[in-house]
């Protein structure tokens, strides 16, 4: 498959741009070569694509069922009793339906941390996306229950892999609250023998901080660290509660932090300090955590609320930049997750966007990357190339309106 | 002109609307009068439109233009340079491209404070929203420019409106740093006389209440009360820095308070206290400030930011709960500028949106208001209404494209 892309804008100037074997195989004007498609882009910027570092994608079924309560009443009464009654059908169409809502809004790739594998596999290699998934280690220090985990995770890393090019499989971890230090070893050792990524929610509450240094002396990055866990293919989901030492060890073992800034003020968990972090030299990247608590699995959304907030934060209207912002969404989502994508270059892998100049939220047209951190939305996003294949062309993904339909009617099984 | 609304989902069920004389004439299933259009909205649910009660539209022309910067260095090296640049042709054709901006993310009603007020009375009443418009007074105590602005007032208000039934002329001082007390006195006065509205730019920064206290002995609410400006038709933008005794001023007079989340965190002015305010009795409303410190006109992404920064403000997630936040951008905002508008039911103003209910973003639909105010983006609005007039269908207003290529035109003129 190749595209040829015709006078689309990059950087403010016109070129052409071949894409051939996934990748970018060419860059500059005038290209003559035949290509399978050719896409007029005279009114369309390409820009890198999104790359969504947190998310729980199955939740988006669960999307308005229950808002503005503390976390725990959320969990207990209204989120983990319909997890209970999830089947691998729902899971299998409620990932598909997220996925469709991530490319809607410019993302081809997501790191994902849930249950019901098989099903999900299957909707990420349907969907066309790239993506990291993990079944969620969680066993409440019970032993049982831990030798249940195991044999998921097991089940999951032999299960046969239907994309290998566009699916990583990855561990994670749920919590140092909620999962023993034999599960966090076991997760630890899988990674290192598997020689892939370990997704970790870690210091999303002050109240897991405090818990943490009464029952282990310790601050959870401390004991992440104690236990093997920290490395530069290391992912830690929030990260909102960190103290100088943590900020040290994340800095010098070169742990990808992932902020969730929706989803921290919506659970009203706490403000990533996104300036000081970058200032230490931390590794950053953005995600949405899942739609029941966000509640739209939108990375332009995001990137607005990370560089809104990073200014209040820091006290400081300089903080979180727009550019930085959009690298955050963009290059270092696919740094964290060993993939050479995330920019548009020769040789680099074909993700992209294709965004629409004549859109009005784009207009005018002084600083494309500050029109997509601070006004755009997905109206914006004209098409969406995953590994050279287009996933979304003028606005439109096949079987979109019975992927809908379908969580209709799921979602009645739910209230 | 009359419009009836076919199968069209309120409140959860299905019935027919009636759309006469501006109206919404008739709500019950089965309605089978003759319209002079009829639209099927089988997969449509109608919710009350958005009133944006603070902003400045022309100032879109500089979106994006300037970001990430101190207030004082933005404002004075990026911004009042280039407003001394703008033509009546400019703020006229600007205005005009923020509108549109407004009904595509379904606002009908906005409150302004600006200057070239032929422009923006010409553009308001060529667009068919609603408007309450003001003359942004500003003398920096200085009695040379006081008369100017003074005769600038009265020329608006002695020009012809060219749509009283959609604009109203209102007053507006730009703040009590910036305006002296005669100037204030003189915009209390006509708007008594007018019998209209004050809207002022009130507690914005830190700044500006220390140098108040410094200044006056007093707090700017205080000393706005002290000149005779506080009155249920004064409407206060921002209102980030008050302290109790303002807080029981305003709740006594019935003051009405406008928050612009966005343009307060993009330049770090503060956070509004809004639970603590709902609590105390004070009446608040939404807006989104000027497209060069949000950067959009987009009331849907004010609301999820005004409802998120909430929880974090008071410490609470139940803090700025959807249905109160979503009220405040609808309800609320007709009834601080006297509209007989902002709820869908017989008697009222035919202000409203339709929203698509087959749009991802609102599926499940647990819950539309949670739905509209945490996931929503403008490619959920399908059409527009207002004053029983469509402004927008199936996503299409007429002259789009032209808009955009003039607003891009001038904005060449303006680097």
């Amino acid at each position: 498959m190749s595209i040829l892309l015709k006078n689309v804008t990059l950087n403010n100037q016109k070129t052409d741009i071949l894409i051939k074997n996934n990748y970018f195989e060419k860059i500059t004007p005038d290209i003559n070569q035949p290509a399978d498609k050719v896409l007029d882009c005279q009114n369309l910027a390409i820009l890198p694509a999104f790359y969504n570092c947190h998310s729980h994608a199955p939740m988006s079924i669960f999307r308005g069922i229950s808002d503005d309560k503390n976390l725990f009443d959320w969990l207990n009464n209204d989120i983990w009793p319909r997890e209970a009654k999830l089947t691998e059908d729902m899971i299998y169409t409620a990932t598909k339906f997220s996925i469709l809502e991530m490319i809607k809004t410019g993302t081809v790739f997501f790191s994902d941390m849930y249950f019901g594998m098989s099903a999900m596999i299957q909707a990420v290699a349907d969907m066309g996306i790239r993506s990291a998934l993990s079944c969620g280690a969680l066993d409440l220090f019970d032993s049982q229950k831990r030798q249940n985990e195991i044999k998921q995770i097991r089940d999951f890393f032999e299960m046969p892999n239907p994309n290998p090019d566009l699916i990583q499989k990855t561990l994670s971890i749920h919590a140092v609250y909620s999962v023993s230090k034999e599960l966090i070893r076991y997760n630890v050792d899988m990674a290192k023998e598997h020689q892939t990524y370990l997704h970790i929610h870690a210091c999303e509450t002050k109240k897991e901080v405090d818990d943490c240094w009464r029952d282990n002396g310790c601050s959870p990055i401390q004991y992440l660290d104690m236990l093997g866990a920290l490395s530069d293919k290391t992912i830690l989901a929030h990260s909102v509660w960190l103290d100088d030492k943590d900020i040290d060890i994340l800095a010098e073992k070169g742990v990808w932090l992932c902020t969730n800034p929706s989803s921290n003020y919506k659970l009203n968990s706490g403000v990533f300090m996104l300036q000081k972090l970058l200032d230490k030299g931390c590794k950053i990247t953005l995600g949405t955590d899942g739609a029941a608590s966000n509640n739209s699995l939108n990375m332009m959304t995001e990137m607005k609320l990370c560089a809104l907030s990073a200014k209040i934060q820091a006290d400081n209207p300089t903080a979180g930049n727009a550019q930085d912002v959009f690298k955050i969404a963009t290059q270092n989502g696919a740094k964290a997750f060993g993939l050479n994508a995330g920019e548009i270059a020769e040789g680099k892998l074909a993700d992209c966007i294709l965004v629409d100049l004549k859109n009005h939220f784009l207009t005018p047209n002084y600083n494309l990357i500050s029109n997509m951190v601070y006004s755009a939305d997905s109206s914006c996003i004209d098409t969406v190339i995953c590994n050279g294949q287009i996933l979304m062309q003028n606005h439109f993904i096949d079987g979109e309106e019975d992927l809908i339909d379908q969580i209709q009617q799921f979602s009645r099984k739910m209230i």
